[in-house]
């Protein structure tokens, strides 16, 4: 392994020439598709479709064989039957090829023929081309101007997040569902049986990586156990790495083994790896990325002291619940600041011992200001969680409560300025009232909300259970890598 | 306790009379609202606004007095402050009202002065007139015509569900959010403080009710737990019901005295409550909404052996940990099954051992369709569940694997035919792909299919884990009836 993975791993990420092995003139062919994507995400590197058969395709000259390429490429994606895939990356070493991905399924998790080609495969590698898969969507390196598989419309900026992900699935799922929450990612490798590159090596990458600040991933199981848990503690120390591990239920583990062929790995042991390396551990892509969102907005803190504002009563009781449940604390206030606050929150029923209930779910912008601004200058708590505001609803006829300014209500303003004014952590809570498709609208001015929040740095999560969850796992990664410096 | 609570009842859920205690003319003001809501919403009886101040509100002739109004009225709304309410609901009484709700607050969650109040509001009541509340929304009935306090747009349509609530705004909220999901209700109760009127009493009423088949509801404490206890026995032994009981945590406890100051109860009698009744405990309006669409649409069965069907390995993977997880089996395929399936989802890296991997998540609907057919009829599974297969595509120039027809894609129909066709239980888990304002039109698209699903019976799950979640919780209720009954 280099010290500088970096320049190891530039003509995977930023591939200045391309090759297309198994290229295809028809998009619904795999090879064709693979062509078809790249071109539409727009790579602007030099581009080479290889076909035996065909002298043009999708509109490119095509060359008959790797041998006959023009040049040694950067990388080559290999999109041909898995019979005839060791010889081509044979082929692809004798021309100087740096990297392939092999896209093509049909290796060890297919039986011992294909484990004999996966052989075949990891023999070529070792005499110096990497290799990312086989069975993969391969890599989405939006600088770099490639997409994977079927990832054709997936952003084309980058961000500060790395994807590691054994599964090609969620190689495409997790930035789809990342793209409306704001998050953009550095890369994303869909890395499949990892016959060369495995989860260590793109770890170590991601750890070296300028650009990528958080890493995540989804791993089902690890070649080298040692080395995973000893490079993770290293690079927890410096970097977040949020883990989805799949496969730790009975069921969950048989169908790693027809899915990657991996070791899913017990348990216990992965307990184990979790709580001493301090990596963050999620059980799902939902978590995956409400957790991310908590380490892109918020300023490094280990407090869990948290206040719920609320409106009505009932919601208080519930935020309390949930909030406690997953860990975090709603310490009472002292009674001077249950005094102040009920003072400005006069209804009858409101409640201002912590969490804080404004009275009802659509308060009046200046009240709802007031008590954040009391809380989040002299509540001793670190972060204010606004729960189930309705910040959509703009001014209505005789409803001199909500006044809009512009898109945004004034009263979707309030924990923007509250959060700029006191720097005080702020998320908020905003759940999908309903699916139906005749209050379309309505939820696109949830959207708009959310999207306003995201854009100005505070989180935005759906349920309280998820902000809360998400607020541990933050937390709890700040906590024991203060454990470890003090 | 009459025998008979559906007569006792009556003026409460379907008032043919109705007084607005301190109606005013003014919207933004309590009364005012209270009389706006019941207009806009449409009540139909004959409507009595009671204003010693104004001789005409909102467009309508008022009464100086209760003692004023034309006739003993059903049911009378009362939104006067605290303290004047225990000498107009004695006028009521006097005036042969049958039944009150009073919204105000101010009562025995303020303070010990409310308190009292609230203790001769208890026994004006035991001479002979029904109160809802203090300190709540009230009642929402759409067959009564009658609607909680902020609850003008809810729908006129009324369901098999009802709702008990102790907190207003979650009696407002769940059937705000149920609506989407196509969830209706016979009558929704807020009954804040209970001086009178308590969770019993409903549970009693909806247990009586015919419109009511499964009874939902937000508890955070009972006055009589030895009745509520063997209530509820009985009551679960023909209808379900599910109860989000609020404030087992320390800071919820907490949270709950100054909301409605009723008893939390500690966390291990309630488990014995839930553990004998049969009663089914949800931690949370998404959980309580999800159960009810298992309830509302599964044929009663206590098997949990599932079959997730999904696109992509590491989805498999996924689906078992989650199934697993919850409590749900997923048993292994015999060889001979598994071979068969595997000849019909031919893709190198797919499984068939289940969960079974229909390759990709957009598979050709003839595939799916096969898969699924060939799950129905020979695999040893109670439960279908299709796991994120996009539903929503439509066909896409140059791909043949999708046609729609109609609105619904020929794929998303597949899982309806099978449920028809086989009469087998299918759920179907499609999540929301993205929150932003861009993908809106796509989010509108799931929707209409979510729609359709739910018209045509068959559960509608955010996520597999709030999908296992709900089955879990609605076999568990057909054991524990099973169990008492053999």
């Amino acid at each position: 392994m280099p010290d500088n993975m970096l320049d190891e791993f530039a003509p995977i990420f930023y591939p200045k020439s391309h090759a297309v092995i198994g290229a295809s003139s028809d998009p619904r062919k795999f090879g064709g598709r693979v062509l078809q994507v790249l071109l539409a995400f727009g790579y602007s590197g030099r581009l080479y479709p290889v076909n035996p058969q065909e002298s043009e395709v999708q509109g490119m000259k095509t060359y008959a064989s790797v041998k006959d390429l023009p040049e040694a490429v950067d990388f080559a994606s290999i999109a041909v039957p898995a019979p005839v895939v060791p010889g081509v990356v044979a082929e692809c070493l004798e021309r100087g090829v740096k990297a392939v991905q092999v896209l093509s399924a049909g290796f060890r998790e297919a039986g011992e023929e294909g484990a004999r080609l996966e052989k075949a495969l990891a023999e070529t590698a070792a005499k110096g081309i990497r290799i990312v898969g086989p069975n993969c969507f391969g890599v989405y390196s939006p600088d770099g101007g490639i997409t994977i598989l079927p990832g054709a419309t997936l952003p084309k900026e980058s961000g500060p997040v790395g994807f590691i992900s054994q599964s090609g699935g969620y190689a495409i799922r997790v930035p789809r569902r990342a793209e409306g929450f704001g998050i953009r990612f550095s890369k994303v490798v869909s890395y499949g049986n990892a016959c060369d590159i495995n989860e260590c090596d793109l770890l170590e990458y991601f750890y070296q990586d300028p650009q990528t600040k958080i890493i995540t991933g989804y791993i089902e199981g690890v070649r080298d156990g040692p080395r995973f848990f000893k490079l993770l503690q290293e690079v927890c120390r410096t970097k977040p790495v949020i883990l989805w591990k799949g496969g730790l239920t009975e069921g969950g583990a048989r169908a790693v083994q027809s899915h990657t062929a991996s070791m899913g790995g017990q348990e216990q042991i992965w307990d184990a790896v979790f709580r001493q390396s301090g990596a963050i551990r999620v059980t799902g892509l939902e978590e995956l990325l409400d957790t991310v969102l908590a380490f892109l907005h918020l300023e490094p803190q280990t407090g869990r002291r948290v206040c719920p504002v609320g409106g009505g009563g009932g919601i208080g009781v519930a935020a309390s619940d949930s909030c406690e449940r997953m860990g975090l604390e709603v310490p009472v206030f002292p009674v001077e600041l249950q005094q102040k606050l009920m003072s400005i929150v006069p209804a009858a029923g409101a409640s201002a011992r912590n969490p804080v209930d404004v009275g009802n779910p659509g308060p009046p912008p200046p009240l709802l200001r007031a008590a954040m601004e009391t809380v989040a200058v002299e509540a001793d708590i670190d972060i204010i969680i606004v729960d189930e505001i309705d910040m959509t609803m703009m001014a209505r006829p005789g409803d001199s409560t909500a006044q809009s300014s512009g898109p945004i209500s004034e009263r979707a303003q309030v924990p923007v300025d509250v959060r700029n004014k006191f720097g005080k952590s702020v998320v908020v809570v905003m759940p999908v009232e309903a699916i139906g498709t005749d209050v379309l609208e309505s939820e696109g001015a949830r959207r708009r909300v959310c999207d306003y929040y995201l854009e100005q740095g505070i989180p935005v999560y759906l349920t309280l259970e998820r902000a809360a969850r998400a607020l541990v796992n933050f937390t709890g990664y700040h906590r024991h890598n203060r454990v470890l410096s003090s």
